[in-house]
């Protein structure tokens, strides 16, 4: 494993740029680029987004940057904008036209993350009273325009009202004299534009749709949204949630391309406030120091013990969040799944419960360190293990609820969050099993 | 919050069922399918996929099966019969037509997460000698057939052969008189048969295409795979890591519809393996054991020491396990990033190593539990931090390659995984500094 061959000799088509782009810094991305002809730097061009375009777009010459710019789709070029720094805005704004630049400034309203933001506000539409021959007519003229897609077609009444929608399929094999209110479909599935893009790319993935409209509330539509985007959402969103499980905050850019001092930010904070939390256990444990100084053999078995009741909490809240992201879960059933959990948590409980006490048993007649009252010990150690791994399954299946119900991203009940509130229960229940367990033999 | 309001009576068009879906039973599912139209229930069916159609499909009487499965695009009648117990396999295999039955077997020769299984046999085509005007003529009669698009069309040769493709919407805004050949791209992007379905939505997610052709070795052309499709791939993809790196098998089904005893199995066996090599610390600790006893006080900072430990490592695997996935970070990447976890590891070390010290040095003028040599305690648990949030970064980065190294998938290095690892490590670790840093006072 060698980390610096085979990028040498690569960089001749637009695909091979697209393969090593992650691994590229700036000024080589720059430089590549460069080295393709027009037509396939167009396609490059086209085929990225966000930072990686706003990077590739600053950097190089001012000269080149108008016809650049003026190549992009509306919504591309609005992401653009508000990916580049706030001191260059305005001088890459005035590179556009006139009608690019209305259309840019009505994106520009709606935050990236939302409907209105993902969509392009040029879709093929037509007048419910054209016959099939006219529409497709009409669509041809369309075809050379740089729309979205002709391929869905929206019918709009007089004030841009959505009346229907139909394919363009369906408009080439219906009768060349039809109307094309007679051909569309009236019941359409559409987006608020103000709608979160997690719930957009939600009704994409249960309706496999390829365009989805935007509308206002008086139900005028604004722009469609296509399924191309939605592949790129849904991944951003996995890739949130992932990083927000594993107790951090999400980075939002490619690991290799997170500065140094970024990352300590985005990791440090949780890393922090987790560390904070964890302190409770010092003082819980202090709570019961004259018993572990009473019988040492009880501090063995702590770190077993409380990272069984993280490691089934971490089970549990990885997937109570991610079916509540995939709409599996909702928020009325808290019960069901937290009910469900307590069942889970008994059985598995039970499972390591067994395996903890045949351990301490087994291991007596290997070597005795655990002493005359081994048997105690190692039912002390089951009982702890089967109400720390409930308090596990029930404290990772409830935080997500909990949280949500207050407005906060139940992804935030990251795995690490999870099992430090577990460890600090967990501490306390064994401690608390050991000294009725026990009292009057070594306590 | 109340689980059981608002499902009573909603259940009345397509839409409704679909939402209400994740929620229902078996039985109720079959019920309220009952209660569609016909055109409702053809759309609503065709919307489903994979067990819950099998379980719809299944559970219908028998003598309706026939017109349903007939509904079914070739790809997902395949999905259904690899869905269905095997029992049930050859009756709705006859109730195929004959040519149905011969695409259905081709596509069953690929296993369900590979390009071939995921493809649609039937995709519009055309010979490169036709004119535009041709060739608009033969898609529009092709255009009432049950291909899975006529906007992407596929030019091929005698041999099936893929010379090129041409979206419907530049034949449409060509000349009439030319040739399909010279409108036509030369260069596609295609994956081939057995590619693995996380490759192909990483095509899909990198060119943000529509469509993308499947071909065997000889670059025939297969079949095609749609964007549609890929949502729910990408989707299904990133839950499978998602559960992995929670610490246990992936679900393979929504969470309220996996049945208790296959949620136990999915996550006893690995809660398992992680409590056996928990067990370890048990051992490592009992080397101490006489530490222990002489300086109680170490005890109390066991769980803060290793469960810092942990969550350092659940952060850096989560990140690189994503990266991965997402293809951000490759094999030869691997001293890169460990090389940058190093460094991360020591910066974030020395952040909790710090307030580690400051909250023993501040304890102790509040209540001076940790007796005369506070700050030699301190001084170990400073150190001991920084040692373990570098094993947690360093463990954590390098597990995922190690695993990809050998075939596995490094999903696997899950968080509880990585923080069993590093307990184990972060023990021996902390009692070895203090029993340099506290020889001759408290050891």
């Amino acid at each position: 494993m060698n980390s610096e061959t085979l990028e040498e000799d690569e960089r001749i088509t637009a695909e091979d740029l697209r393969d090593a782009w992650p691994l590229l810094d700036q000024e080589e991305r720059v430089v590549d680029f460069g080295l393709l002809d027009r037509g396939e730097a167009e396609d490059f061009l086209l085929s990225i987004s966000g930072l990686d375009l706003a990077g590739l777009v600053m950097a190089l010459p001012k000269e080149q940057r108008r016809s650049w710019v003026r190549l992009l789709p509306p919504d591309d070029a609005a992401d653009l904008l508000q990916a580049v720094p706030a001191e260059d805005k305005d001088a890459l704004f005035q590179l556009l036209d006139d009608p690019m630049k209305r259309e840019v400034t009505a994106l520009l309203a709606y935050a990236e993350d939302r409907a209105g933001g993902l969509m392009n506000p040029r879709y093929a539409r037509l007048r419910p009273e054209l016959t099939v021959d006219e529409a497709i007519n009409y669509l041809r003229k369309q075809a050379k325009e740089r729309l979205e897609t002709i391929y869905y077609v929206y019918v709009i009444d007089e004030q841009q009202r959505l009346l229907g929608v139909v394919s363009f399929r369906e408009l080439f094999a219906a009768k060349a004299d039809a109307k094309v209110k007679d051909v569309m479909h009236p019941e359409v599935i559409t987006v608020g534009e103000q709608d979160d893009q997690e719930k957009v790319s939600r009704v994409f993935a249960d309706h496999d749709l390829y365009a989805v409209p935007v509308v206002d509330a008086e139900g005028r539509i604004k722009g469609i949204v296509t399924v191309d985007d939605i592949v790129d959402v849904v991944e951003e969103e996995a890739t949130e949630d992932i990083q927000k499980l594993g107790g951090m905050q999400a980075l939002e850019a490619p690991y290799l391309h997170v500065a140094f001092f970024e990352m300590l930010k985005k990791r440090g904070g949780w890393l922090a406030v987790l560390f904070l939390g964890e302190m409770i256990t010092a003082s819980a444990m202090a709570q019961f120091e004259d018993d572990i100084a009473k019988a040492v053999v009880l501090a063995l078995f702590v770190p077993l013990i409380i990272s069984s009741g993280g490691n089934s909490g971490s089970q549990a809240t990885t997937l109570v969040i991610r079916a509540m992201a995939l709409g599996e879960v909702r928020m009325t059933d808290w019960w069901r799944v937290v009910r469900r959990e307590i069942f889970v948590g008994l059985a598995l409980g039970l499972l390591l419960g067994c395996i903890g006490f045949l351990r301490v048993y087994v291991w007596h007649w290997i070597s005795p360190i655990y002493g005359e009252h081994y048997l105690l010990i190692g039912l002390t150690v089951m009982l702890s293990l089967i109400g720390v791994v409930i308090t596990g399954t029930v404290t990772g299946s409830l935080l997500p609820f909990v949280l949500r119900r207050f407005g906060l991203d139940p992804a935030s009940a990251s795995a690490p969050f999870v099992a430090t509130i577990v460890d600090v229960t967990g501490l306390l229940l064994y401690f608390s099993v050991a000294s009725v367990v026990l009292a009057g033999t070594l306590l």
